[in-house]
């Protein structure tokens, strides 16, 4: 199965006025549709960013790929890392540090996951078997609640509705469970004052008993912030994830806090890993496939993760349902993960890339694709229609910063900024 | 593609008289064959170990694997799991200490690689390619020198010739490299006096300047023995392998000598992996799919090391061509494993449970089968008439010192011994 032709096609879709340590999103959010279509007519499908540094690497790579069978996974990794270079292409910083086996684990992703669903369909399997088959029938996800405003300035509120204090995240997150189903809440902090986080991690923790709740402040806090957070939301919390930047910040808050810190900034690449474990940095990662290097890469990070006691969960960043149904597919192979994922699924509010009906939330829990592949299929006309939004929206990388300062000049990025 | 049948079949084979620190072969070596079948009709084969214990779980767990899907590996171990319980099924001593994962993994590897047998063949490609593709074209072997007797007592000599001097390993590796063209080599050791070893490696250096040698006397050495003999085999050796027992022993011989350490022994599942590598105790890890689980496992755990800065090389025990295959296969797809594997073909002596011809020695080196699967063809008068062997040998376990003390009663196993 010869690789003939590689669409690389970049799409923005709305997006609510979230808030994070960086700033605020963007009305628009972009991402990238890589499809892959071999000699024999079938194709398959990737996504990943859709920034623009990232994209020209994605463009690239796509012609160094040609030719290539779909199996040929460690080729295609030699020619992504030749192509890509000594050149550290950065996203907006909530990811963690950019390197260069970063950049090229990112650029190689949706290529991957585009073959693994090629495969799938050729074996007439879903990608989870091809992963070792499934361990589960249904992935559980988290409802991943932001501090957001009404509405994006000068726009119209959007049907979220407020989140600045308590009281919004909570109506948030009934929102959410009402409509997912979701038996578990992480709440992106770093956005208020320490305190005023705390009393949101409260008011959930009192609104909905049992939950188990996690606080990621994205390395907003410093090291003694950190520690007394995590103290006093000793039994509230089920881990704590990026309070403070660095491995041995971290090290030092794993230390003195109750519960387990995970991550997705501070190990983001193989090499991060031996220092992180040696300084028991951490009890949880934060898998991410699309920039761990694809599903098989990321299945492999998940023994080395086994292997030294670490626990898993998966990161998110703004996504469609290409990305969710490779989620849901590597999650539900890895034994190990036992931990909901997080995704912003609900952030998209229904605008998607691929036809509906095959992705649904049960229980908030995401059931395996049924179809062979990643079980998923192209809605070309949504493709169309995004891509042409992303051709007018006029943002070209994502940069909550700057988009925040238009109305608050003065914000801050500092880290740790607590 | 469901599993409809497996079949389970014992075999022996003649050989040699090969000295090692538990004694010396016997003149029947085991194996058992395994055959999967699906619902399709489409056959893949595995191979492991023949003793009895470990036959009879590979025979009970062939039962519970009935009707699933062959790409279902998860569910597959999980029943393997399950069956062979508490049960600590212990080999001869060389391949390290016992343990329930171990023997798990043991069990269940010969069906996983049946399993992609039949998935390669389903997909028109071969294993290396469900592993990531080749990096590779051909996997390097080395010369695996024994020293040995002449015969078995009370049968006529081998091809092979006596080896226990000097000139003895000198003609053997002549005859092998002639034959086979291998270009590094390895010698297994802990059967002489320590400096009868040495004088041996000199030898062997001497004789074949330029060629990588290594020298494995399974654990037959103190700390004290072994860092001596490290320091004087300075720049003769490649690597020494598992000099003395233990990860703490490993350690101390580790941080005294010039050349890293390997092992087989010390780290032989995934938990040992952790404290070898803390204590910095090795420097290369013998693979072996037959005990690390099957091929995507070993991949994953060349993964492992690839994080933590430890080589790859791999393992042997006597073996067939199934397993040939199979060992080819992932070497061939992990970018890592750069060191020239261990092999006891040689020693087989044209003996063999596959046809002839898929599977041959360039320049030392297996060209990848190119056939579907693992590339290997079941020959069936072979195999009924190695299965007749198995039936009549008498032979039940592998037991080298049993053997041993029939002609020299007063052996000792005792480890370390110098």
């Amino acid at each position: 199965m010869i690789i003939r032709q590689i669409h690389v096609t970049p799409v923005a879709f709305r997006d609510p006025p979230l808030l994070n340590a960086a700033g605020v999103h963007e009305p628009w959010a972009l991402r990238t549709i890589v499809e892959i279509v071999t000699d024999e007519g079938i194709s398959g499908l990737g996504e990943t960013y859709g920034d623009l540094g990232h994209l020209t690497k994605v463009r690239e790579c796509a012609q160094v790929l040609l030719g290539l069978d779909v199996h040929a996974t460690n080729e295609m990794y030699a020619r992504v890392s030749a192509t890509v270079g000594d050149v550290v292409t950065d996203l907006h910083g909530l990811t963690g540090v950019a390197t260069k086996e970063k950049s090229v684990d990112r650029v190689f992703s949706p290529f991957e996951v585009a073959c693994l669903d090629i495969r799938g369909k050729a074996a007439g399997v879903p990608v989870v078997d091809l992963l070792g088959g499934r361990v589960r029938d249904a992935v559980p996800y988290s409802a991943y609640l932001f501090y957001k405003w009404a509405a994006h300035p000068g726009a119209d509120p959007d049907r979220f509705g407020p989140a600045l204090d308590e009281a919004g995240l909570v109506a948030q997150a009934a929102l959410l469970i009402k409509e997912y189903g979701f038996s578990s809440i992480k709440l992106k902090g770093g956005v208020l004052p320490p305190d005023q986080e705390i009393a949101g991690i409260r008011a959930l923790h009192a609104a909905f008993p049992g939950i188990p709740l996690r606080l990621d402040p994205n390395a907003a806090w410093t090291v003694e912030t950190s520690i007394r957070v995590g103290r006093e939301l000793d039994g509230a919390l089920q881990y704590l994830e990026d309070p403070t930047p660095g491995i041995s910040g971290m090290a030092e808050v794993a230390a003195a806090v109750p519960m387990p810190l995970a991550t997705n900034m501070c190990v983001v690449t193989p090499e991060h890993l031996p220092p992180a474990i040696s300084a028991r940095a951490i009890g949880v990662l934060l898998l991410d496939h699309h920039y761990w290097g694809g599903l098989v890469r990321s299945a492999h990070i998940a023994t080395v993760c086994g292997t030294f006691g670490l626990d898993l969960s998966m990161h998110s960043n703004s996504h469609l349902g290409i990305s969710l149904a490779a989620m849901t597919h590597l999650a539900a192979a890895t034994p190990n993960l036992t931990f909901a994922c997080d995704t912003h699924t609900p952030w998209q509010d229904g605008q998607d890339v691929v036809l509906p009906g095959s992705l649904r939330f049960t229980d908030g829990a995401v059931p395996v694709p049924a179809g062979p592949g990643l079980g998923v299929e192209l809605d070309r006309d949504a493709l169309a229609i995004m891509n042409e939004q992303y051709e007018t929206c006029g943002v070209r990388a994502r940069d909550d910063t700057t988009y925040m300062r238009r109305f608050e000049p003065t914000f801050s990025t500092r880290r740790p900024r607590w």
